[in-house]
């Protein structure tokens, strides 16, 4: 818990109390500030016997010897976090792997192939816009080359690329798992979500993760002046994106999926000129494909139907008749569900029982939430341990899980690490 | 026309067609391309016998003297333009003006008392967010103090202070009637609207002008994890501002005034993130300011119902009762209704009939816009002439007045100018 608070000083986000600890994150990927956490990661798991490897797309392998040659067994997770982020997501998962290597070295434990942590580039997708994108072009779901254009969000010129250059992070190894393979992989993270809290239970084994699509829509109306136009002479696009994010709520809900709209640029952006273009994303999710499906296609035919002029469940109801727009939708991400690897699955639930003392404090979950796991699973036995997450909150500075839920995690990382190595 | 298309090269904006002068403008106040219109605009009139003088706003005034010493007789308009503006709203007031001069010098024309022309600063509110902001001060009504700490919209620094010093037009003269009087002001301007096109009329004699309001309004809800917060569970503030920005048009309808939001910037903006904060602009607008009370007083009521939690109108139906939000106000602008000068007005109406050749050409109007006039209006004689505006359309690169309407238009301020100067 010391190191992983004493880390936090690179990219201190927003205070929220007062006590040392008592600030949230802002280290987004490939800044200053991760490549000072990405320094004190190498310089670390060297210094713990650790060979460290970078690839192309700057994940970093950290890898301490077994007695014999062959793929490692992986503790990872990422080390970037949102903007207004907290202490533990993603960074709780790489600290503890950390932490595992020097229990290990503490107690001159020898395993019988290598070990290892890794940190993935960019999980968080939040400056550049894909997540868990280098696990991505790792598990080859994602083209390096897209990858590696990838612009910064807003104003910004900046690429993956470019950045990775920039903090000498573009490694020479191909980011690939054939290049870097993995025996497994196991994620310690907190659960971002109220169920662990709600229960007063202290680990969940994830058994699978939800399906995930990540949308922008752009809407083109015309620009014109706000007082001189009459209401029935518009084509407001902000006007029209308010009833497309209230319709994708509705879908939501009636779907049993979750939809958020996280951005949105208004074109000219003038308080006296309606908006004649509107860009918004949309995160869409459910633990179903299918329901995506269903998603998918209503709020396309929907949204048509809206920019058209039509009435949706009344919501032009009491508004004027104005001119049509058009909306166009580009697909940003398109993640199927997760199904956990069975034996990893066991293993983490054996760990928490036997770390707890207490099936009862131990539950199978669905992380509601994309993890480098996800990718990870497609080439390897993956699974993933959570540990409850105070008020449910995350990507949040207030985002806050105790040092004792820390350490409960940080044991079952280890032990699932060693008995999949006994395995 | 051509003098107006040829300072056109100064921040030219974007094409729209392949013709020479088919592109719109960008010339936002104060900027390098404003300065340069200033330059032109400062020796064209010198060159044509004017004494120019610049006010701590920025404001440009160019007079010709007459036969007697007293207050000058001003046509005025502005040089700015929105940041996707078109040629005409404003710059085509301001051109005719020169063009007046340079008409009286031609034939030799001797006025009984000074005549002038006025380029007004940062009349579009675009760059710094009030409009009409530099003759508000001139009028007395907007504190200097106010006007100069103004920020630009957006990330960046500047204020107007610190713009007029960097182009060098912060003025030693107070910006203030009494130190600048004037014995009346014109202003010739684009409708902006569909109706003189629409009735096949040539000329607009503006009577009154709309009420307007500006306001801020700020949705506070909590940043949490797009995948992993059950929709009960959140507080989302785009969500929110979706239902206000909806049940604002609502009122507007049924008030019979308009309503818009053109800008809005939302916290943190990633696309995994729900949004915890939205900021976005209201700008309303309607012919009698009890309108606009019942506007306001409906909307500060029902936006905090909203995020209380409360349905209006069915907008929550079929949606997820989710936690409560805040929203609070901020008034940026309160402009009550204008009523012109009667005297200048039937000197409009009087030159209008006189050029254009009937009374059947010539319609009173309303202005939906703010104009620099509703301020001199305060503190003399003021009337404003309308030309037709193609399809209605301003605010936008595409914004288009014929040759023909602008000589029009042009003609009818040299009369109103010289009628008055005889008056
Ligand atoms: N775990 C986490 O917050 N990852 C970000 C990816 C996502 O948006 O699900
Ligand atoms: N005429 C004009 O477009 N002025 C801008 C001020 C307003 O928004 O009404």
């Amino acid at each position: 818990n010391d190191t992983l608070h004493d880390t936090c000083k690179f990219g201190t986000g927003q205070r929220w109390g007062s006590g040392q600890t008592e600030t949230g994150m802002c280290r987004l990927s490939l800044t200053d500030s991760d490549k000072e956490a990405r320094d004190w990661f190498v310089q670390k798991t060297k210094s713990l016997g650790c060979q460290v490897t970078i690839d192309a797309m700057g994940n970093i392998f950290a890898v301490r010897p077994g007695r014999r040659e062959a793929p490692p067994t992986f503790a990872g997770s990422h080390l970037d976090t949102q903007p207004r982020g907290g202490r533990y997501d993603g960074i709780l998962g790489v600290l503890s792997g950390v932490e595992m290597l020097q229990v290990l070295n503490d107690h001159a434990i020898e395993t019988e192939f290598p070990v290892g942590v890794v940190n993935w580039t960019n999980e968080e997708g939040a400056r550049f816009p894909i997540i868990m994108v280098a696990s991505g072009v790792w598990s080859g779901r994602i083209p390096l080359e897209r990858a590696h254009q990838l612009q910064e969000v807003g104003s910004g010129k900046a690429t993956m690329k470019s950045e990775l250059e920039r903090i000498g992070y573009l490694g020479a190894t191909p980011a690939s798992h054939e290049s870097t393979p993995m025996a497994a992989h196991f994620e310690l993270h907190i659960e971002q979500g109220p169920i662990l809290e709600t229960t007063g239970q202290k680990v969940g084994v994830v058994t699978t993760a939800q399906a995930y699509r990540w949308f922008t829509v752009e809407v083109k109306g015309q620009e014109a002046h706000t007082g001189t136009t009459p209401l029935s002479n518009r084509a407001d696009a902000m006007l029209l994106t308010s009833y497309l994010i209230v319709h994708s709520h509705r879908l939501a809900t009636m779907h049993n999926a979750v939809a958020t709209t996280g951005t949105i640029e208004v074109s000219p952006g003038s308080v006296n000129t309606i908006p004649g273009c509107v860009r918004f994303t949309l995160d869409v999710r459910a633990p179903a494909d299918e329901t995506l499906d269903k998603m998918e296609s209503d709020m396309k035919r929907d949204f048509a139907s809206l920019a058209a002029g039509e009435d949706i469940g009344g919501l032009r109801s009491g508004g004027t008749r104005s001119k049509p727009l058009t909306v166009t939708w580009q697909t940003d991400a398109m993640n199927a569900a997760t199904r956990f690897h069975p034996e990893c699955v066991d293993i983490v639930r054996a760990s928490a029982v036997s770390v707890t003392g207490s099936d009862s404090l131990v539950r199978d979950m669905t992380s509601g939430a994309g993890h480098d796991s996800v990718y990870t699973n497609l080439r390897c036995p993956t699974s993933m341990i959570f540990v409850p997450s105070k008020d449910g909150i995350s990507h949040n500075p207030v985002e806050y899980t105790s040092p004792e839920d820390c350490a409960t995690g940080a044991e079952v990382l280890l032990q699932s690490v060693i008995r999949y190595d006994r395995l």
